[in-house]
């Protein structure tokens, strides 16, 4: 196909792991890769400036907030989501579905859409696949996403299977109404952790046909195990020649899993928000900042690390300015999450083509070594 | 003096106002200079990259606060605090007098010194003007402060004879503890908003004899015009071969003031702070970014600055940040007004070397259009 905008590039021959490149109107994105996530146009405490120096090549945005606040208006008058945030690499927008559906008793699902109020000031609202489309259209990211519903977990089987084949009339919907050709539209594979519900929902969504195809409903707290099994089902059954996106997961070990399911994009708030919370990610182990123990450590965050924090401040300085409710603290420490999410990822994609990526992926650190390399070659 | 450290390169020959060079342990500071606060050993929200590329040339830090938090001990064995905050550039620490006097109800003062409840644990504490220097010799600024009591306003006349009597006692006290020969202890005039009480707090402080004085007590919530009369009259008082401080003041308009009265170094936490509760200094204006009025507004926050905010960012967007509180609005905004506090102060010394600081001084735009040049040079 002529118009495919993905293109592998190195596959593995041990497991689905592969290496690709996708092309948006803002420019190529290489994958696997790990997507910062910035809901309210602002990855938290980060500059673009900061996030291009981490090695960043695109970013998320959410449409229910940004519908919510500023509004699509604001964004569309300040030239787009691109030009409002100053950011000129790609942007993803989540549809809102997720979020609209964490609203819990603030909202109504019906076969049109949702009807919710506002979490800030009590207005309502309604939301139609239709709606979410025209919202993304407006932000102007470059991929957009279908408006789907995410069940919560637990629900029971005939709920799910509902869910999941409303959300595929949802799909239809959200393709009919995109009206904007320079914005990729992701088809989104629901079906809880039922294997032929995940079938049926993988199977209609790619007979309705998208440039690109995201799990969803992975990242709502279902047993470790259980996701890991329904994503090795589900994710090679999506096209090999379109990019995967598995939403909202998860720790380091979680993106490894899934790249060596065939999964090319994540993104996920942990990096995010555990940085701000004084929960550190380093090759030597989990790091909680606040603990008494670093107090008097002036040895770096992470030996291995290359980052901005980690090449000029010590854990003990750290320490300080987290027990000091400094900004400073949540921003070092949002840089070097990030770094090593991002870093992660680029160690990930040079294992694929060093033919070493089932032999690295017991080994975070290993992986990590590989992945600083860019900052020093 | 083969010694002194100071080096006046021009003056103004219709003000006081003169343009130097000081010379500490960490290199060269050209004043008339502005220094950003940090009082808990970091700037807030700005990593010490930002400062450097603001044209920040030294900072401040408390040594009160640094005392109760993480402790002298810990900064030393970091290394001191230019290490322990990867800060390279001078520093100046203040000596916690003020804070120590602002805890009112929690701390009793004696000729030996001040003992205080920690608003922090209630833990008790001492602090004489030996431990004071001792503090500031272990944290190992480029300059530190004597030991001083800053009398509440309004006191009455006979509070502040006696307060600064004894403040006078302890500069000597001071001047005799200091053992680090790589630092320059300030002394610092106090007196109120009484001239007869000044006079004699500057003679006094004089004929202790530092490498440069400080004017206390002039932040205190006195009336403007009272204030600026009293600064009118100390100032150019201390010895002109000497750097003259003037502590915690104040506005644009207030520093300008200063300068003509041959004052050389302030610092305030006023851009900071404002900064983070959303209000900019411009030069077309004071701007309350909350303001509905900005919802819309696409230009920069100030169309004649050249900083990272304004080359990058809108007065909408900057909205957007602050309404959702994000960490990135304070950032935004403190680089912001600390560039335009830097620039200002690059403006008053070309102004003074070229001549026309007296016909710029009721100009602030026509001062920051001169500073801003050193971005663009």
């Amino acid at each position: 196909m002529t118009d495919n905008k993905f293109r592998i590039i190195h596959e593995d021959n041990q497991t689905q792991a592969r290496v690709g490149k996708l092309r948006t109107a803002h420019g190529i994105v290489n994958t696997p890769i790990f997507m910062p996530v910035g809901t309210r146009g602002t990855v938290k405490t980060c500059t673009p400036r900061d996030l291009v120096e981490l090695g960043a090549e695109i970013i998320l945005g959410n449409a229910y907030h940004l519908y919510l606040r500023p509004g699509p208006q604001i964004v569309q008058q300040a030239g787009g989501l691109h030009k409002f945030m100053a950011w000129k690499k790609p942007i993803l927008t989540d549809s809102g579905g997720f979020q609209v559906f964490s609203l819990g008793p603030l909202r109504k699902i019906t076969e049109e859409g949702v009807e919710f109020r506002s979490e800030i000031d009590g207005s309502k609202h309604f939301i139609s696949p239709e709606r979410s489309i025209e919202i993304q259209n407006t932000l102007g990211a470059d991929i957009i996403m279908t408006f789907d519903e995410c069940p919560p977990q637990p629900s029971d089987y005939e709920y799910i299977q509902k869910s999941m084949e409303m959300t595929l009339r949802w799909a239809s919907r959200c393709k009919k109404a995109h009206r904007n050709r320079n914005q990729q539209l992701f088809g989104i594979v629901q079906g809880g952790m039922e294997k032929a519900l995940r079938k049926a929902s993988a199977e209609g969504t790619v007979e309705i046909g998208f440039p690109g195809y995201a799990i969803g409903g992975m990242s709502v707290g279902e047993a470790k195990d259980r996701m890991y099994e329904t994503l090795a089902y589900v994710a090679p059954s999506l096209p090999k020649d379109k990019p995967r996106y598995l939403m909202g997961v998860g720790t380091p070990e979680d993106l490894v899993y899934g790249v060596s399911c065939g999964v090319d994009m994540f993104d996920c708030v942990m990096p995010t928000r555990n940085a701000r919370n004084g929960s550190l990610f380093t090759t030597v182990g989990g790091i909680k900042i606040r603990n008494a123990k670093y107090k008097t450590d002036f040895t770096p965050l992470d030996p291995n690390c290359v980052c901005y924090t980690c090449e000029n401040f010590t854990r003990a300085y750290l320490r300080h300015l987290y027990v000091e409710n400094e900004i400073l603290a949540h921003r070092l420490h949002t840089l070097h999450n990030l770094h090593f999410y991002l870093s992660l990822m680029r160690g990930v994609q040079r294992s694929i083509q060093a033919g070493t990526f089932s032999s690295l992926k017991a080994d975070i650190g290993a992986l990590m070594q590989l992945g600083q390399k860019r900052d020093t070659d």
